[in-house]
């Protein structure tokens, strides 16, 4: 995939994001990846809901600016730690949605999804039958040390899903392309709004 | 109706449930009848929000591909049971919404829906003033069993209304035709979202 | 006003109310008043998301088609009845909300709105500080008999607000013409879904 | 920034407002900073879903239209007394939410977020770690008075956030220039929605 081609595909989830509701003000942030040294991502500060292909540039795979003087999303890093971690990941999306951010402030280490038929989004064999277990990491403005307590996190859960949610802050969600990681986030939007609706706190 | 009239319809309704929240990821599916061997059904994980003509297919009454090496949606042999068992079903739908999912999560053998102008979209005389047991299924990922259970369901109950809910899974509507199963679909979601509001749990 | 500009303004009222999810299905008719015999009103049965010029018909003023063969919508007369009693009405809008809905089933005779802003959109006095008691009447299929309890609760109270409510039906709401009785119409719906989530019962 | 330009960016404003659901009726308002002398802001009881440059006017510093024969929103007086305040002011907002609306009525003297990773879009330092108490006043007709009464909240909490409640009224949010104020107004309703859905009561 060229670069004109995933800010284009880039721009246009962004506003799909935003026709969903997940990326109030100037919330949220996309990425593609390119290759191990070149990931496309959302410019920081701008709003999602009109966003175009120039609001997306390249970095590096360390999450540097591979162009003088642009400033990329403020969490390039954690997008860098699931590319780092996950050969088989080629997009990320990160959105607040209401029922991410009030879920998660009342969770504790994870939200558990069980029955639901969306369940087949995530990986674990093709049946409902089946839970997943979304780790829930509190927030941090140092991001560095945020992805450090997610890399903690990985290590010890080998098994964990794509997926997981900054407590009161939003949730990052991964697949093999947009369109598995969007597929992934709907169905993740999907099963939270039930979790929400079904008054479910905290595991 | 041709095959091709009827993948634009298809397309369209696609289309329309999903600026309703009906189709999250690549959720539902949606068929109209040509012939007693001829079923214009969508294909297998395409999401509905930007469908296409070229999105739908033809299966035989048996759900068996009439198209080489197409693929159609997951739960098919669901929409050719009820063709098989209503000759005067021309289209049915299948939408995961956040009531249906959430509802039947929580319900019996069925969710009781009373006192609403809108049970006029359902058979049953034209007034307000009915009852409509709507049947919830266990979810099961194996769907000729699936379908026999429904067939079960419907040799013990022949007045059952043209719908049904798989738990956890999503609603199955049916009509003469793609408007009628969309005026009863509309309207069968109004009533549940008016049910979940109301705090109504199982019966 | 012609015939044909309003049954331009009744259509896009129509796409307006679909837009905000207040006619499901089939649901809701609006109408406009052209002279003392000659009523604009939605025909029978079309859904208002795609609403045209076309679905638009004439009756008079005891809601007799005013085109041979043509079938206005079903509550015509309690338009009729609306134009009958206030000579200032120009326009008359039905809708079914999910708030509206909830919100008469468990109400008791009405629905007290007390404290909102938006209540200057009634008459009254321009001022927040008032109190509308919206009716709310028992559904009836029979519409002869339903508008003889209209007026007879409008025979007991003179001052009455714009609007009522039939349980488990939807709103119905006038005003001098369009602008106005949509004004309106969004105003109550607004303070209906606060009243709503403010988890208030019936008085 | 021309007028022109202004009445473009305001009109623009008023319709997304409208598509967020936080202009119902004819209710809100809207202006821009052009001079010590010069704003721009919205004519009176316009509807903000279909606002066009026309729909915008100017007034003097102190609220007079400067044009000859026309009405400035009802509320203008609170818009300069912003700007009188604070000479960072470039852009007001006022807008009616279910979310506003609900929280403002079973509030006390404000309304406490914290937590939210999109508190950052307020001052008091880049971090979801901070607290702001959005304060909430009762709501009056009489405007030079409502603006006497949010003067004398300034002068005893000159930190107060840019931003305030009038009970059962509505929102007032400002920023450098529009989209700044518009980030901070998706920010805070976000917030409040979350708020409303836990459940928080008065403070």
């Amino acid at each position: 995939m060229t670069f004109d081609d995933a800010a284009l595909t880039i721009a246009a989830s962004g506003r799909h994001m935003d026709a969903k509701g997940w990326v109030p003000a100037t919330a949220g942030n996309i990425s593609i990846r390119l290759g191990p040294e070149d990931i496309a991502i959302t410019r920081s500060g701008r709003h999602k809901g009109q966003m175009v292909p120039a609001d997306v540039m390249l970095v590096d795979g360390d999450g540097a600016s591979r162009e003088a003087g642009a400033r990329p999303s403020y969490e390039t890093l954690l997008h860098c730690g699931i590319y780092r971690r996950f050969v088989e990941a080629g997009a990320v999306l990160h959105g607040h949605s209401i029922a991410n951010t009030v879920l998660s402030r009342r969770a504790g280490a994870s939200i558990r999804l069980a029955g639901y038929e969306l369940l087949k989004a995530f990986p674990g064999g093709p049946t409902h039958d089946t839970v997943v277990d979304l780790p829930v990491l509190d927030n941090d403005q140092d991001i560095p040390r945020l992805q450090r307590a997610v890399d903690a996190l990985w290590d010890d859960a080998p098994d964990a899903p794509p997926g997981y949610v900054i407590r009161g802050h939003g949730v990052y969600v991964w697949g093999a392309d947009m369109h598995a990681a969007m597929t992934r986030l709907e169905a993740l939007e999907f099963m939270l709004l039930c979790h929400l609706e079904e008054g479910r706190h905290s595991r």
